[in-house]
């Protein structure tokens, strides 16, 4: 297959891309001696004009777009990398989109399809209440990638944790250290993405333990904050802890909420793990060096992302119609869980 | 312009798109009804081939590549959708490459020039010793954006700050603040890079206050440990730490080693600003909520990514041939540093 581009042959005749253009297009005002020299490179260097029939695959893009439901978040952020060198295994060129909690992914979708001729998408975080209708408009291949999906159906390839099940992990974890006051930080309000389902676990780990629920122990983001963000573990957790209500521990949705949540309680004069023990979501790398270090979830990024595209690529290469897999997160059990 | 693709005809029609391709190409094998019905969809909905003259200049990509030195790096992440949106006002595509510290840069430059159509590239960080020299393969437009350069020419265009004049900002700080025993955490041993340049505002501050420079108070990052990353930040701190040597202050090359250095501080027993101060660079957000918060230089990200996207379009668009912007850094003070 030919490597060279035109300013290849234009470099190496010593002329300029048009004269090589309109020499090979036989259009006049070229050199007769040059023209020769030029379709003599054209020949020993194999170069394939773009416009030319055997160039019409090669012209459709490459592209795979990562569409990210969130901005900043640095679980997905440390994934990028994951993604791109394993879309570049399939040869495929990485565009990665960030959009925010209140935008409409379907709709940028539609339009980068458009724009940037994409071979397939990667829906990375957010929420699909159902996905079989919102996807509806997306023609090309695609893929779920730590979607929280309410209603189920066979119609969608994804790749995922069981948010509820690894949730009651964290709290089942926290019910046998001791602790039977335990508050959660969770999504905002009408979250009924990832924070509803790990608020769910919660729920679940309570119950099982014969931990009656209290809502007073349950605070949702901040809606006017960036969800998930440092700021709104650090200003719910306050509020929280304003409220004056007793608890020993508390369950955050995520590690960036969890690291908020840690200046909330240090401020206000109490210990990690001795006063309040805290436990994450995610297993990002700062968790090993936050002090305490953080007992959290980890989910397996690399392997989420790099499933990701295998399924992906077996789509647009119609090997396979849809295909899901749920991988398991680990406890990791740092420093700032104490046995009480 | 036309908006339709293949794809959409084809849908419009109830036909495949290769029957489309054919009927428009005039290629035998489809049925005279159904080529009159795509062809007046084709008209009517204006849509032009992909491989028509028309449509040479839109075939060629609108790929423009971020290609970051380091990976997982918190500053450039919190760049990624500010780039992203710039490019998009330009109608180009956001494509992302990170490439580790040990990397070939350029090498992936020129693949990915040939490979992606790219119409430009913004190098993010790492080091130039000689732009001109190294850039030579590069014949497409481009910027450096925060990169380090130690050999000045007028072939290219960069927008970045001044890194020996920030360190110097941070650490003139510190000794205004009365510290006078001054410890770094800086770059790796042999880096000509940032960490060499804010090393050199470190020595100048010093000299400025008639500080003795003293080596055994500065620390070069482990080459075994991903550089700026918080491990290798708690790993030279905590060796600095068990030399038993005297310091009060400690500067941190970054604040992800910053991060890393609180831990190792606050695990020997000390406390910060008691005990020791410690100022950052970078200003990502988690500073505000670490505890104490960090005492940070602020780069405008923000603006170093919009600028850099600007003259890079000024460039494809021939308006100008290189440009050089250097933006002003902010001490921010927080909690980290106490007056002795």
């Amino acid at each position: 297959m030919s490597q060279y581009t035109i300013k290849d042959i234009a470099r190496i005749c010593g002329v300029g891309t048009s004269t090589v253009s309109r020499a090979i297009n036989n259009v006049p005002g070229v050199n007769e001696k040059t023209r020769e020299m030029i379709l003599e490179a054209v020949k020993k260097y194999h170069y394939v004009p773009n416009n030319s029939a055997v160039n019409l695959k090669k012209s459709d893009s490459n592209n795979v777009l990562v569409l990210v439901k969130g901005r900043n978040n640095p679980f997905f952020q440390s994934m990028y990398s994951v993604f791109e060198s394993e879309l570049q295994k399939y040869d495929y060129t990485f565009v990665l989109r960030e959009v925010g909690t209140y935008d409409d992914e379907m709709r940028v979708a539609q339009e980068l399809i458009r724009e940037k001729r994409l071979k397939g998408i990667i829906f990375l975080g957010g929420l699909m209440e159902n996905p079989e209708k919102e996807l509806r408009g997306i023609d090309i291949p695609y893929i779920l990638c730590t979607v929280a999906v309410n209603e189920g159906d066979n119609e969608y390839s994804i790749v995922t944790i069981d948010d509820v099940k690894e949730s009651m992990k964290a709290v089942e974890y926290l019910c046998r250290m001791g602790h039977r006051r335990i508050a959660m930080v969770t999504g905002l309000q009408n979250d009924n993405s990832i924070g509803y389902h790990r608020l769910m676990g919660y729920r679940k780990a309570l119950e099982k333990y014969g931990i009656p629920y209290d809502e007073s122990l349950v605070m949702h983001m901040e809606s006017d904050l960036p969800d998930y963000s440092y700021e709104n573990g650090y200003a719910v957790t306050k509020k929280l802890l304003e409220r004056g209500k007793d608890f020993t521990a508390l369950f955050a949705a995520s590690d960036t909420t969890a690291f908020g949540a840690y200046r909330a309680i240090l401020e206000s004069g109490k210990r990690i793990p001795d006063d309040i023990s805290v436990v994450g979501f995610d297993g990002i790398d700062m968790t090993n060096f936050m002090f305490p270090s953080l007992t959290t979830i980890r989910q397996p990024g690399e392997k989420l992302a790099a499933e990701s595209v295998r399924i992906l690529n077996d789509e647009i290469e119609e090997k396979i119609t849809t295909q899901k897999t749920l991988f398991p997160a680990e406890l990791i059990e740092n420093e700032s869980v104490k046995r009480i």
